[in-house]
């Protein structure tokens, strides 16, 4: 890692906790929160993974919306437009994990510039990051908006470096997201995979370089494997 | 539908229950064979869709075999080589769902040209419709294999397009999967899907062209949307 020039970290599920709106679909539809989120989230992903195959790419807004239609319609529940508007709006709203404002804080100490480079669109990043008074921890705050499409195609890593003027072994990419992390690594990034449930990495060729239960560890982990840097008294 | 000239099936999931192999997972692993078949199932699908993404196509096959791999892990059962390759195995040796044998036929005495297209590999794709005894049905097994990525990428819709020498207009689609029904109708086919289950189909921008409950209600719907083909005797 002695050649990280940058740390490049995935937004939902990874910085900010996507089962928050869990709460706010258990406030619309009591008992069925945690399902309503899992499926909404499942079928989030699905449809920007196919969308991207199939060419029709359309913005994370527009797949979280149909997404939460779909989940509606497959759970038999009736989803009213008031209701829908609430439960998009909760997305971007989310709460960060718990330890991820220190360990963010700490990385700047150390000296690395942070970015995001997420799915969701400049819109929706710039909300989730404002709402949670984090802005001022980031240098970029990327949007495959730009790009047309979604991760994990090349094309958005590959944007990454352009907009940072890096190489991709020069930046360290962190994400949750075991498809996302798979991306990323195939793409060249070194690649920190955050474990935080103890989940089973996918089968998709390559492995992680790093592997953290919380991105609290990742600080101790840059500093272990870049001689030249030192932590900040 | 009347300038329909020939019909396309999907494979896996539409011509053959693809959970016809829970009954070895459940001789392997007793009390948990749809368990395993569904999750299998659910990453064979994901696999396929982030392998092409990301630029890094493999076989139906390894696919399968990563899917299995990840499932067990995830699922904390052991897996050891004979196993895996019973299992592995059972994806060629698919049954056809019960209705499909006699419809097929129908469809063939109505005089259309029938094709399979599907992310199965050549070889698998031989195998599966072989050892079913349905092999004379079909006139083209179509496998992305010769395109080098899976559905639902326009080029693998393309290619049945070329092998066929039709325009797309000129086929119909035969799909259970909704993601597949989707692309292929976004590519220009016309669609029937098979909705066997009471599912919900996917909110990704279009709707089917026919929606039925098995393939033996398909005859009837050509029949009747093509005013120049008549039932044989």
């Amino acid at each position: 890692m002695s050649d990280t020039k940058a740390v490049v970290f995935d937004l939902y599920g990874t910085l900010y906790d996507v089962h928050s709106v869990a709460q706010r679909c258990d406030a619309s539809y009591p008992g069925r929160g945690m399902e309503i989120s899992a499926m909404w989230r499942q079928k989030q992903l699905e449809y920007t993974w196919l969308r991207s195959l199939m060419g029709q790419y359309i913005s994370f807004e527009q797949a979280t919306y149909d997404a939460l239609v779909y989940t509606c319609n497959a759970l038999r529940l009736d989803l009213d437009k008031a209701t829908c508007d609430v439960l998009c709006e909760a997305y971007l709203n989310l709460s960060p994990y718990p330890e991820v404002p220190a360990a963010l804080r700490r990385l700047q100490d150390i000296g690395l510039p942070l970015a995001i480079l997420s799915n969701g669109s400049v819109f929706s990043i710039d909300s989730v990051v404002k709402n949670s008074g984090l802005q001022a921890c980031f240098l970029h705050l990327l949007s495959v908006e730009r790009v047309g499409v979604f991760k994990p195609d090349p094309r958005v890593y590959a944007f990454a470096c352009q907009a940072l003027d890096l190489l991709p072994a020069q930046i360290l990419f962190v994400s949750s997201n075991a498809w996302d992390a798979s991306g990323a690594r195939h793409f060249g990034f070194d690649v920190c995979w955050i474990n935080r449930r103890d989940s089973t990495f996918d089968e998709l060729g390559v492995a992680p370089s790093y592997v953290v239960r919380g991105l609290d560890e990742l600080p101790e982990i840059i500093l272990a494997t870049s001689p030249a840097r030192t932590a900040p008294d």
